[in-house]
Parts: structure tokens; sequence; C-alpha cells
């Protein structure tokens, strides 16, 4: 059976995909900026996934944090660093984020077996 | 198998029964208005329902989208037209709003082929 | 078969035990700070648990909902009176509260036809 | 000098009566709602302005939270009870709540030596 | 005397001038695209001036509000048909849209009185 | 004639001391683990002050956002890497952030004027 993760990934796939069948040069332009933002440039590509996932988290959009968790993990932050990034989610964002933390954990869960 | 739009267009209905089984006056007027505050008056029914699905995106709201795009396919707006108002949002909203455009995606490829 | 609010209850049991499982201080301090901050002191703890209802309902966050009305239930206020008190949160968060309180009215019923 | 507090309360008033100058039928309802909906009926009056106050901190509107301060401390509650309330919101909404509980207690401070 | 309206319209322009003396191509874009976005295109521009005046309206924003209060007003739109589209902001967005309205109706006063 | 950064830095730290003239524990607990959250533990402070601004700028906070903006200029942090930072929050958070984009590059020019 599959982790909901990989449930995550291949239905954020194909909603992108349908998303971009459009002719709004707006959600274009936006999507096509969003793959460029994350790049290294003067911060190093894990300090922005991070910046990623803790404005997904006050944000409290779990799609975001799947995302962002992913990109953590294959940028090499351990388990101890992610969650120290989540702590200041948790602080700033407050106890509305709690039901966000039990998402990513479980996430985390599957992103370390599988990448380990 | 029923799409997931025709699973929410039960689930409300059945919800919002349930919900207008109670003795607060203050949430039976606020439903009460709310049916009435979309209606046609200086400006036509379709903005207002454009109005409502902007709203929605920016707050972050699956069911409140898809009930707004119902209404704006009724009103005869086109797809692109309709992206054109999701562009708007997720500018104003940012990346955090894609989930949603993702849903609302889902939810237009239901509506076009079952309108038309 | 387990309503919703069954697996609600054994979602978050074993979420939050997932989540604790963590090194960072701060997620653990808060979940600490989060099992005291609701016990009776110059307010009572019905009080209370209306307050983090509200907040849950206006921040718009289904399983905080679902804990508090199960705190509510429990403190033993009826549910004109948890409807009374969700009526000012749909008033001042406006009806893009809606969804949540039909998730709520759901939940209402199995706590209350449980409790009796 | 006055106190900002006073202003508030005159820039509240005025902007009100202004606000009211028109012809939207959902205004007026909303307006004349607010006024019904915080009376005592199967909860007590000053329960549903802590409800107010607590939903204005997570929301972190700063004349909403002026107003239900107010009408807490109309309603008799302490420096603590209002602060223990208070405390709930910033543990549900984060440290960003924080400047909010600022303003609080420089509005607080004009009620109670005003009020006593 | 100037009107606080000027002042915003200063102070806008003065801040933009200043975030885009910036290396973030982000920024840039997204700035750039702001200025597209709104044009005419499949909808009219009034149409989606009133699309982002709901979006900041709901979303809180004072300074945001303004600009498209200004843009609606240059697009024709009348009195009582930009309070017809606050009324669904209110309604959508719940009281805690209040004060937003309170400054925008201080706003319209000035762009009326201006632009008649 | 003090800069607007001056003021808030006074006005801070009186608000502070006021809102701990309290007896909530769960007010002083939470800011109290405030001052201990930023330190470096597994990740450097500097990281964590740029996920406090990025947190601050998406749920769009001027006082949180001035304070997370001075301590990552102490960090070291130049122009380019806090404005790329803030790029990320922009395009997160949607152009709702812009005015505290401008916000921020008031305070930064203050900032870096006497910090060099």
């Amino acid at each position: 059976m599959k982790h909901d993760f990989e449930n995550f990934r291949h239905l954020r796939q194909q909603g992108n995909e349908k998303v971009l069948e459009t002719d709004s040069l707006t959600i274009k332009r936006i999507f096509s900026l969003d793959k460029q933002a994350y790049k290294e440039h003067t911060l190093p590509k894990g300090t922005k996934e991070l910046l990623g996932l803790v404005a997904s988290l006050v944000l409290r959009c779990n799609d975001c944090i799947d995302y962002h968790l992913e990109q953590a993990v294959e940028q090499g932050f351990s388990k101890a660093q992610i969650d120290e990034a989540m702590g200041i989610a948790l602080l700033v964002g407050g106890t509305i984020v709690v039901p966000h933390l039990r998402h990513a954990a479980h996430s985390l869960e599957y992103l370390f077996s599988n990448n380990s």
C-alpha cells in the first residue's frame, strides 16, 4: 500500500499539470517564478527550503509543508534540524500549527526511511 | 463512481441542514444573509460570484471555492475568465494558494464536462 | 464502523506521540504549556475551552475544533450554549467559517449521542 | 492630552457612522447583527465578550481588541481574568500576537485607571 | 492639510521605489507581474479591480484597499457598487473586516469628492 | 528627529514590560520561550532569525518584521541576502505582503546606515 506521501506526490504532479492547462499568463508566470525562486543565489538552497517550510507551516498548508520537507531532506538537513525549524514555526504561529506538525511528523517518517 | 464534486454537493447540503438545526439566531441570520447577498443589485450576480470565488481562494477554503466555481460556471463565465479571476487570487494570495488552484482545476474539469 | 470523531481521536493521539519523538525543546515546551493552559485558574475551565473553541473556529482548524468541542461537552455545556459560542465565531470570522460549522455539527452529533 | 483609547473611541464612532451611510443591505444587516450577538442568551454577556476578545486577538485586529477589552472591563472581569483569556489567545495564535498584547496592555492601563 | 489618502499615495510611491532598489529577481518579477495582472483581458479591468479590492479586504490590508479603491473609482464604479462589493467582503470575511470598512469609507469620501 | 525604527525599539521595550506585569503564567512562559528559541542549536542563530523574518512577513506583522530584521543585520547578513529571504516571503505570501516590504525597506535603510 502506498504511503500518503506517495499519493501526495502523484496528486500534486497531476494537479499542477491540470492547472497549467490555462491561458492565464499570471498563473503561468507565478508557477515559473516558483521554480526559480528556491535556487541557490546569495543564500544556499537549503536555507531557502527551510524558509519555505516555515512559511508553509505558519500559513498552515499541508501540501506546501510536504513539498518543502522533501526538499529539506534532499538538501541534507537532519531530523533534528528540521524539527528545530518547525519549532520556530510553532512558536510564531501558535498551537493552531500543531495538527500540521502531526502531518509533518508522518511525512518525515516516510522521507527518512526512504532516503537513508 | 461519483466525482468528488458530487460528494461535495451532497455533504454540503447535508451539513448545512445539520448546522441549521440550531437555536442560534446569529447562525440562522448569517445563513439567511448569505442567500441574499449574491443576488444581482447594483452589480451583476456574475461579478459577485467572482468576488466570492477570489475571497474564497485567498482565504483558502476548498468548499467555498467549489460553491462559487459552480455558480460562476452557471453564470456563463468561460474557463479562461474563471482562470483569469483565479490568477488575481494567486497573485494577491501567493503560492500558498497553489494547492487550492489544483483543487479548483479538478472541480472545473467536472463542471465544464457536465454543464456543456 | 467508526465515526469520524473516533478516527480523529486515534490519529491525534498517535500523531502527538510522533511529534514528541523530537529533540526540539521549543516543541516539547509548547506541548507541555498546552496541557497546563486550559486548567481552571481565575477563569473556569469551561470558559477557557469555549475560548479555545472560538479561536479554533476563526482560525479554521478542524482538529482543534474537535478537541475543544469534546472538552466543552465534558464541561457540561449544552448544544445551545456551544452553538451560541460558535455563532460569535461565525460573526467575527465570516462565512468562510461555515464549512467548519458543518464539520462541528457532525462532531457534536457524535459527542451528544455518546455522552448522554 | 487624550489617551490613545479615547481617540480610538471617537474614530470608531465617527467611522461607523460613515460606513452606515450606505445602500448596502448586507453591510447594514451585519452591523445590526453585531449589536445583537453579544447580548446574554444561553451564555452570559461577559463570556461572549471574552470570546470576542480572543477571536480579535488571534485574528490580530487592534480596534476589535480595544472594543472587547472595554466591554470585558464593563462586565466586571479583573485584570488577571482578562490576562488569562489573552494567554489562551497567545498560546493558540503564537508570538505573532505579542504586538497586540502590547497594544492591549496599553489600553487596559487606561481602562482600569478610568473605571475604578 | 493633506488628506490621509494623499499621504498614502506619496508613501506608497516612495516605498515602492525603495523596495525596487534590490537585487532580488523574485521581488522585481512579482512587482512587474502586479503591473500587468489587472489589465483588461478576458475580464474587464473594472471587474479585476473589484476582485483585488475584495481580496484586500478579506486579507485586511489598508494600503492594498486604498490602491484598489482608487482604481475602482477611476474605472467608473459608483459608491453604491463599491459598497456592494465591500458587502461581499464583509460577509465572507466577518466583522473582523469592519475596521477596514471604516478606513475605506474615509478614503472613499476623499476619492469621490476629488474625482467628481 | 528620531527614525521610526528608534521609536519602535522604545515602544517595544516599554510595551513588553507592561505585558509582563501580569499573573498569567502562559504569557510569561511564552515570553521566556521566545528568548530561548532563536539561540544557536542544531541550526545557526542567523538561519533562525531569517525563519522568524519570513514567518513575520507572511503573517504580516510589522513589529515582528522589524525585530527580526535587526537581528538578521546583527548576524551579518547582507542587504542582498535579506532581500532574497524576503523574496521567498513575497512569493509564498503574495502581493498582500508588499506594504510590509515597503516597511522593511524603510527599516533596513536605518539599520544598514547605523550598523556599518
